[in-house]
């Protein structure tokens, strides 16, 4: 399985995700403000990734800090941290992963500085092992939902690329392939970054999976043809009341899988909800360089000079997705609130498919 | 104002639309090989601009004819005629422009060969003139259903370039902003081609329209949050039961359009409007080589030897029409069949907007 992120050595190992699918490029890194530099720039994206990348970031920090307390550690951890977090905007994981480092912090005051640098490695190392484990979950239940012989659209790429491994909406492909069900998946291209051609269309190929390309544009018409059974997407946050976030475009093929009566599903690891924000209207949505819609590869294919709106994200609001696709189960989206709830036995909410 | 294409001096001149908006190249020849390439290739593309260029290219080859009879030249033209039909399936212009053509020799079998030449020549500048009169028609209508502040969505292009002159999508907004109005145009982009990108954008700039490019992924999202007022794009083919062939991608900006209880106007001059095909689903929609999809300006986005699936049209079906303006006045799409009815008053179809 290719791997867009991993620690070896002291080191954090990135594949450019800007080369693909050309070249197959690394960047091999000591120093944060790599990492930071990587996530902006796009070389490693997709939600869990950024987290995962975050965290492996935040810990090559702390290697590279004198200290001569955990406090003081701490201290001198803020500027790293403010700089990972102010990377992308939009989706939660980069905040859930520092949270969780500081959170170790915290608990490791009296500790040896050195001690609890280890521990800050091992903790970004779990981060990543446990994205993956997460992602098996998710792969296993969405696999219910997918039947012998179904086509699948996905949008922009929350594949193995996009997380630690396996992906989020691509786990449930990979899993239901490894039950001998015959899938076919459609991958929109994903203007204007192309992750679905440039990712999720290569990493599908080298994974086995028949994979056909279309533009954004022919959704639509495949849907109004009946040539889609199912819509898996992931996530860059999903909020209180099931609004999803997700790459820009997400919320057209929302409406128009609700126009054919096609399943709309999201795949959201836990990290990705975030139960403070109560409705996707408050999803902070990043607008990103105007030359990303007017240059592809270098080659201007626009007016010099023109307007430009490029925002990144959209918001699909709760009525328009079918389930929601967690390591826990599956669950509709009126019910993420309920997460949140001390005591609650998830099978009261879980989705059954049988 | 641009013109797409024109006839000089016993040449047809075409501006090269591929080039756009970086080169401005035009193309001069006798040879309607030349121009059916062109048309082929998209140097020339719109359907009414596609169906000039036929009949202009139907001139060159008969001026090109030696023969002794116009029965003889006729005969003689039908090789010509089958390749200019043949270059793209999907709009009813270039068949209509021929069959226009081929009227005019019938009418004129017992009349020298030379005049007839001329006489041809003479049609295929009428069909031209007569496409700058018909746009500017609809534009007088269309602005009708434009308010002053107006933010209007486009697809694609049918402005002055996919036209003789002033487009048909586009005569609204230029008619609406010579009354006075204030008003604001978002260009989708309009992938594989992006016509919306390279030639909307460019020549709302130079006409001196507000527009701001977006990727068609956006229109969803715009909508949603209200800054979408009205939506006008052009057609292929439109046929009896009010059904509309257009650019892929047409289809999604009509779901989209509905769910947000905006207005979706189709411009259409009568010779887009084919009432010999009862229903959209069968208007033959033309699958493009993959490279549209796989490549931007020669370089590759896509993995190599990735399965891609290329439909340049949609059918968007009449219940997703507001209503069509032609240069007869605005009819809702179910009316449209009513046109073939002789002794038909048209006021009594006409939507009135006072």
């Amino acid at each position: 399985m290719v791997k867009a992120i991993e620690w070896t050595d002291g080191k954090v190992r990135i594949l450019d995700q800007t080369r693909l699918p050309r070249e197959i490029v690394y960047i091999e890194t000591e120093d944060y403000l790599d990492v930071a530099e990587a996530i902006r720039s796009l070389r490693i994206r997709g939600a869990p990734a950024i987290g995962i990348a975050a965290s492996m970031g935040f810990a090559l920090a702390a290697l590279a800090i004198r200290a001569d307390s955990v406090q003081q550690l701490s201290e001198r951890l803020e500027e790293p941290a403010r700089t990972l977090v102010s990377t992308r905007p939009t989706a939660v994981n980069i905040r859930w992963a520092i949270e969780r480092m500081n959170s170790l912090l915290r608990k490791n005051l009296d500790e040896p500085v050195q001690k609890v640098k280890e521990l800050l490695v091992e903790e970004a190392k779990a981060i990543l092992e446990e994205d993956i484990e997460t992602n098996r979950a998710i792969g296993v239940h969405g696999a219910e939902l997918i039947r012998d012989g179904d086509t699948i659209l996905t949008h922009c790429n929350a594949g193995a690329l996009a997380t630690g491994g396996y992906g989020t909406a691509t786990a449930p492909m990979l899993v239901a392939r490894e039950q001998g069900k015959e899938i076919r998946v459609i991958a929109d291209e994903t203007r204007p970054v192309l992750q679905g051609a440039r990712l999720t269309a290569w990493e599908l190929m080298e994974a086995g999976i028949p994979v056909t390309l279309i533009t954004d544009n022919s959704a639509g018409a495949l849907m109004r043809k009946g040539e889609i059974d199912l819509c898996i997407v992931g996530t860059d946050r999903t909020v209180r009341n099931g609004d999803v976030a997700n790459k820009i475009g997400t919320y057209t093929v929302s409406v128009l899988a609700r126009e054919h009566g096609i399943p709309f599903y999201v795949a959201a690891p836990l990290s990705s909800i975030d139960l403070t924000i109560p409705s996707g209207d408050m999803i902070p949505i990043e607008e990103r360089p105007p030359e990303e819609v007017t240059h592809i590869s270098g080659v201007s294919i626009a007016p010099e000079g023109v307007n430009v709106l490029n925002m990144a994200f959209d918001v699909t609001p709760a009525r328009n997705v079918t389930a929601i696709i967690t390591e826990k189960g599956i669950f509709h989206p009126r019910d993420i609130r309920k997460l949140a709830e001390e005591g609650l036995n998830l099978d009261q909410i879980r989705i059954k498919m049988w």
